[in-house]
C-alpha cells in the first residue's frame, strides 16, 4: 500500500494523462466537473537556455523527436475546457514555433512575440486577448500562466488552480522546499537559516482572474518589469489579492539543466512503456508463446489479440507498443497492415509507435535464400516507416522442446522486447535480433 | 565560447573526475595543493527513500548495476588526501552496506549505525572518531559531511570546503534558488514572497573543524536532534561559528525522486561515452574503415591502435569503450585477449566496459557454416563476459565499392556504435547487428 502510494509520487497520477487521446475520458472522472467559464493559457517561452548547457533554448530541445514545448502545449490542448493557448516566444523563434505548431497539429495555439524580461513577455501574452477583432483570442474569465518547460502538468491540478483563481482572484502551485534556505551576509557568510516548515517554493501553474492580473501589470513599475519574478506578488501588491496556494505533485518541476531533459525523457518513455498489445496470429505455437510472454511482461499491462485487422482498430488506435508474433516462413503482411493503419490515422504523430516483430522458428534448418529476401524486405520496411515515427524491430526465436531451455529463451525474448520498447532507440530499427 | 562555458555547467567540470583512476592526476593540477592535515568524511545514509517512489532506499538504488552510494563513496575514496569515510546506515542495512563495500572494493569505509533522525545519525558518525582504540578512524582535523545521494561531488569543491572549514571553523556549499520562496499564511494563502537575491539554497558538502561540530552536537537540544536539518545552523548557534559559504555547481543536486535517478544515470552514461579506442588490426580495409569511423565519431575522443596487445596496456586500462574491427573469417582472438586483460586487471569493477566487435565483410557470399559456428562462439562469449561487467556486441558491415553506398553504411555503423556505447544495454549483448 505504502509502496503503491509512493510509486506514483514522481509520476503523473494517471500516466495516460500525459498521452494524447485521453481527453474524452475526463468527463467520466469524478472531480473533473466541466468549467462553465472561458479559460485561456499564457505560456511564456522566451528563455534562452543559458543554464541548460545546450545551444538551443531548452523549450525547443527535443525528446523522442518532439520539442519539449509541444508536450507542454499538448497538456493543455487535450482539455476541452481550455480555450486558446497563447505562446510567447522571442522574435527570432517565431518561425520555429509556427513550424512546431503545424508539425504537431496544435489547434489552439496563438503565437505572439515576447518582451525583454519574463514579466514583459507575460504582459504581451495577456494583451493578445485585448485585440477584440481577433476571434481566436476572446477575453477569458480566468487565465492560467505556466512555464513552457514544465511538460507534466495534470488536469486535476489545472482544475484546482482554475477554480481557486475564479473564487479568490489568484492561485498558485507550491511545493515543499527541498533544501534549507539561508540568508547570507554580504561577505559570503551564513547570516541565518529559515525555518523550513514556514516557507514553500512557488511553482507553476498559476491562475488569475484575467482582470486582476491585467490590472496588476498595468499598474506595476518598470522595476517590477525588469527584476520581478513572481506574478502572485504583483497581484497582491497592485490589486490586494492574496493568492490561494495549492500543493502540486513533484512532476511539476521545471526542466532547467541538461540532466532534467534526461529525467523528462525517462518519464515519457516509462509512461509510453506501460502497456503493449500482443498480436498472436492463429497458430497454436504462437498463441502459446503469446500467453507466456504476457505472463513474463508483468511490469506492463498487456492484451493478446489474434490479429491486427479492422475489428481491432480500437487497440491499434490506443496502444503505442505492439508485439507481432508470426511463424518463420509466414510473411509479415500483418505488420504491413498495422503500419498502413497508423499512417491513415496519423497515430504516431505525437509519440513514436513501437512494433516488435517476433518470428518463431520451429525447425533448426531454415531456408536461407527465402530468409535473405524476407530480411531485405523487413529492413527496407523499417527504414521507410521510421519516417512516419514507427519504430520496427525484429526478434527471431528458435523453438525447442526442452522445457528449461525454452523457458530461458522466452525469458530472454522478454528482456529484449522490454529493452526495445523502453529505449525506443531509432538507431536499432530494422535489426533482426536473435534469442 | 559562450556555448563551451555553458556545456559544462551541468556536468562535472572534468568528466574524468567522476571516473576512477584519475586520482594521480590531481597532484599536477594547479589549485590542488596537498592538504597537510587529516580530513575524514561522514556520509549519513539512513534515508528510507519514501519520497523517491521506490521500494529500496534511494542510496541503494543501482545505476549500471552499482548502488548510488558506491559512486558517492568513490568520489571521496579516489582522493589521496581524504582518510576514512564513515558511512552511517540504518541497522537493517548493515549487511547490505558491507556487501557493497566488499563488492566494489571500498578500502576507506567504516560502517556505523544511524540514529532515528539525520542529526542523530551524523552525531553517531562523528563519535566513531572518539574511539581511540580504533586505528581505522583517527580523529581528523576537518570533517566533511555529505549526502550519500549526491554522487557527483568534485575535488575542486571539496578542497575549497576543506580549506575554508580549517580557516573559519565551518563551511558549506550553496546554490542559487531555482524557485521563488514564499511565506504562507496558516490558511494557505500567500503572505509574502522573499527577495530571491538575498537567499540561497544550502546544499552539501559542508566542512567543519572536528572539534567545532562535535561540540555543537554535544551542546544541542533534543529539539534540534529531532527537528533540525541544518548543521551550519548548529555550529552558529552552539559554537558561534559563522560558516563560509561557497557556491557549488548544479551537479551537486540531491537525488530525491525517481526521475533524479534517470538524470544521474544519464550523466554517468554520458561521461562514460566521451572516449573510445578503435582497434584496427593490420589489414588495409580495416585500417581505412577505422579512420572513417574516427572521423564520424567526432562527438567522442577516439584513438586508433593496431592491436590490443600488451604494448597497448595503457589504452586497455584507461578506456571504457572499444571498437574492435576485424575481417569476416578472421577469428575474434583479439577480443578474447582484451577480455582476459580486463579480467586480470579488474578493469570493469566500477563501470561496465563496452566492446563493439565490427566484422567487415568483403564479399557478398559468406560461408554460412563457418558463420554459424563463429556466431555461436560469439554469443556464448558475450553471455560469459557479462558476468564480469563486460558488454560485448557485434556489428556486421558489408563492404561495397559504390562510394555513396559505402558512406551511408559507415554512417549507419557509426550511429549503431554510438547507440550501443551510450545505452550500455545489457539485454542486447551477444547480438550481431547488421549494417
Amino acid at each position: 500500500m505504502q509502496q503503491e502510494r509512493c510509486s506514483s509520487s514522481d509520476r503523473p497520477l494517471d500516466p495516460g494523462c500525459v498521452l494524447a487521446c485521453d481527453a474524452e475520458r475526463s468527463a467520466d472522472q469524478p472531480g473533473c466537473a466541466p468549467v462553465d467559464f472561458p479559460v485561456a493559457v499564457v505560456l511564456p517561452a522566451g528563455g534562452s537556455g543559458e543554464r541548460m548547457g545546450l545551444p538551443a533554448p531548452k523549450q525547443f530541445c527535443t525528446i523522442l523527436n518532439r520539442p519539449l514545448i509541444s508536450y507542454t502545449i499538448q497538456a493543455f490542448e487535450r482539455l476541452p475546457w481550455i480555450g486558446t493557448v497563447v505562446v510567447v516566444v522571442a522574435k527570432e523563434n517565431h518561425d520555429l514555433m509556427l513550424n512546431i505548431v503545424q508539425k504537431f497539429n496544435h489547434t489552439k495555439v496563438n503565437v505572439v512575440h515576447g518582451g525583454t524580461t519574463r514579466h514583459r513577455s507575460i504582459f504581451n501574452g495577456l494583451q493578445a486577448f485585448c485585440n477584440t477583432s481577433n476571434s481566436l483570442t476572446p477575453k477569458p474569465k480566468v487565465v492560467i500562466i505556466h512555464d513552457a518547460v514544465r511538460p507534466f502538468v495534470e488536469e486535476d491540478l489545472l482544475l484546482k488552480i482554475t477554480l481557486a483563481a475564479k473564487e479568490q482572484g489568484a492561485s498558485g502551485a507550491i511545493r515543499p522546499l527541498v533544501s534549507t534556505v539561508i540568508a547570507t551576509t554580504s561577505e559570503g557568510y551564513l547570516d541565518h537559516s529559515l525555518e523550513r516548515a514556514k516557507y514553500r517554493a512557488s511553482e507553476m501553474p498559476q491562475g488569475f482572474l484575467y482582470d486582476v492580473i491585467f490590472q496588476a501589470y498595468q499598474r506595476c513599475s518598470e522595476l517590477d518589469f525588469e527584476f520581478g519574478s513572481e506574478c502572485l506578488h504583483l497581484a497582491l501588491q497592485y490589486c490586494g489579492v492574496n493568492a490561494k496556494l495549492i500543493e502540486g505533485p513533484p512532476t511539476l518541476w521545471k526542466v532547467t539543466y541538461k540532466r532534467d531533459l534526461a529525467a523528462a525523457e525517462a518519464i515519457i518513455k516509462e509512461t509510453l512503456s506501460m502497456s503493449a498489445c500482443i498480436i498472436a496470429g492463429a497458430e497454436a505455437e504462437a498463441t502459446e508463446l503469446a500467453k507466456t510472454l504476457q505472463k513474463n511482461l508483468n511490469m506492463m499491462e498487456t492484451d493478446v489479440i489474434p490479429c491486427a485487422k479492422e475489428s481491432n482498430a480500437e487497440y491499434l488506435s490506443k496502444m503505442r507498443n505492439f508485439i507481432h508474433l508470426s511463424m518463420t516462413g509466414s510473411n509479415f503482411l500483418g505488420v504491413l497492415e498495422m503500419v498502413k493503419h497508423f499512417e491513415d490515422t496519423d497515430h504516431a504523430r505525437l509519440y513514436p509507435v513501437v512494433i516488435v516483430w517476433v518470428q518463431l522458428n520451429m525447425t533448426k534448418q531454415s531456408v536461407d535464400s527465402q530468409k535473405t529476401d524476407e530480411l531485405t524486405a523487413f529492413r527496407s520496411l523499417a527504414s521507410e516507416v521510421i519516417q512516419g515515427n514507427v519504430l520496427l524491430y525484429g526478434i527471431q526465436i528458435e523453438h525447442t522442446k526442452v522445457p528449461e531451455q525454452w523457458e530461458r529463451s522466452v525469458e530472454r525474448l522478454t528482456q529484449i522486447t522490454v529493452a526495445l520498447i523502453r529505449d525506443r532507440n531509432a538507431a536499432l530499427t530494422g535489426q533482426l535480433l536473435h534469442v
